[in-house]
């Protein structure tokens, strides 16, 4: 009996090597993008991410290097028929008049009141600025931060009749999570209000605000009547965070090229020519809206003409194919579409 | 013989335990801050770190939201005489002027080609400008990131015969590790060129660029011809972080409050507010440049006037001892001020 207890102190050593192995295997052998199908797209993310993080690979990243930026309409969450942060800002118009009842008779606040669709699918890009301006300026940034945080806990897509930060794309969700787990460090790089987004960036992407990028309006610092500072939203534009504004924004506020960018518009052309562009391994991603039953199709796979803004165009997609980008048909490449579907 | 290896085993795992348990004590006991002397700056510093971490603390920060901010030109490396971003504009007249031989008639140009320093010294406000212009934008980022690297590489601070990149203030740098060991992201908000400081900020400081803010120019998005893409730097600015741009800055690259901010001169003056009117336990803290031999004195240390720019004032310290804000004397505080001092 008396070589036992060594014996047992071996084994126990083995069990946990045995264990370790095998957790180590079974990590391995997990899927990261299970609510993706396999085929060309799925294949050149999981490639990208060996190919940078592997050592032994000529195309890799240090960590410290590793940057990946998402668009957030139409990439990470629906955004069809409309922005979900002008959503917020028609919705807002009630509050505002409240405040100051003057507006209530003023166009195009008196059409946004009046609740007639018709009438104000047919306002005009100006009237649209109006309301942007007297929604998302004049407040201080905590203040517009508390509204907006209280917003999202009610408001419902109307077709979805749900909150609308459940309408991020599962697939993509995966993609992010994939990436940070190998070290990348991942950002949205938006043309909606990049105080808007930061509000629940981290809750809903797990991206904390300050990897956030999007457009941006001066704030002004002074201070509250009791003395203590505060910033104020101002109507100015610093940063128009679309087109050619998407490269130049990432280089003021991330200072250096990403490995990878995803984008689904016109406005996100730049950005995706811009990663594409660098040395060794560089991944850019469109994502084509061409499922009409499970979320919307529209772009050049519904034939529309190539001069809506902020649509995947045909121009778009001939680059794309010339340049070596990989574009995601949302039909095909995504077993799902919501974390919600089973 | 035969229960030895039980024993050995046994034994063996013992050891291992006695081996952590000695290795948690020894780190307890280390010092974070061995350059520091003990005293009100060096003790608020440490006090803050364990309230904010310490979970059962009332004022614990959950370490999403753990940021620090620190000015850099005067805060965590010297400035004086001359800003260093300075030295550099200066030094790249002569080869400015290889490139465009037009200019070596056309003044300031002609002033500082002259070497004359005399001459130099009396340049005005607007013909420094025109050579910040001329020396920091019209090149392509990675132009300009290759050409601060080259030049850091060989030019020397007058007075240490130093690179510039070895004067930065040991007990900072070990600030600056001891918050980040606490699960705080460290940031540079400087009155410098944001793309200048980003160069050599993670070398340097251990941060990387995206989180350097500073002034920052526009870039514009373009391709060379051969088509690849391109960001050229304008002479437009963006962002003058200094004084009120400092919070204003923090809110746009950050967007949250900081938990601690660290700066030396009236520039800081609004981050050093914003930061403590916060909730909870907030640092504010500056450095106080009393310390004619080992480094400079200059300030109301010195009896100088409350108007100059970017210096410690009068009115600036006594915001500070109002508002509880920490002053840290060099003098008193720091036993030494650089790594290379033994």
């Amino acid at each position: 009996m008396k070589p036992i207890p060594s014996f047992s102190a071996f084994a126990r050593l083995f069990a946990l090597g045995a264990l370790l192995a095998f957790g180590t295997q079974a990590f391995a052998q997990t899927d990261p993008l299970p609510s993706w199908n396999d085929g060309p797209a799925k294949q050149s993310i999981v490639a990208f991410v060996k190919e940078t993080t592997d050592q032994a690979s000529p195309k890799f990243v240090p960590p410290e290097a590793r940057i990946a930026t998402f668009d957030q309409d139409g990439t990470l969450w629906v955004s069809h028929p409309m922005y979900t942060q002008v959503m917020y800002c028609l919705e807002r118009v009630p509050a505002l008049v409240k405040a100051k009842p003057e507006l209530a008779k003023v166009e195009p606040f008196k059409t946004v009141l009046s609740g007639n669709r018709e009438a104000m699918a047919k306002l005009s890009m100006k009237d649209l600025e109006k309301i942007l301006a007297a929604t998302l300026t004049g407040m201080t940034v905590d203040e517009f931060n508390a509204e907006v945080k209280k917003w999202l806990e009610t408001a419902k897509d109307p077709r979805w009749k749900r909150p609308y930060t459940e309408l991020t794309y599962q697939p993509m969700q995966e993609v992010l999570k994939y990436l940070r787990e190998n070290g990348y460090k991942t950002y949205i790089v938006t043309g909606g209000g990049q105080d808007f987004v930061r509000v629940y960036s981290e809750q809903v992407y797990g991206i904390p605000p300050e990897q956030v990028v999007g457009s941006a309006g001066g704030t002004k610092y002074g201070y509250a009547k009791d003395g203590r500072p505060m910033l104020t939203k101002e109507p100015k534009l610093l940063l128009n965070d679309n087109d050619a504004g998407k490269p130049e924004g990432i280089h003021l506020m991330i200072g250096r090229r990403p490995y990878a960018a995803f984008g689904n518009s016109t406005g996100d052309r730049q950005m995706l020519e811009y990663t594409k562009a660098g040395d060794g391994a560089r991944l850019s991603m469109l994502v084509l809206h061409d499922d009409a039953e499970r979320e919307y199709a529209y772009g050049p796979a519904q034939g529309l003409p190539d001069t809506r803004v902020g649509t995947f165009t045909q121009a778009l997609y001939d680059e794309a194919k010339k340049d070596g980008w990989f574009v995601i048909s949302m039909k095909n490449d995504w077993k799902r579409i919501f974390a919600f579907e089973q």
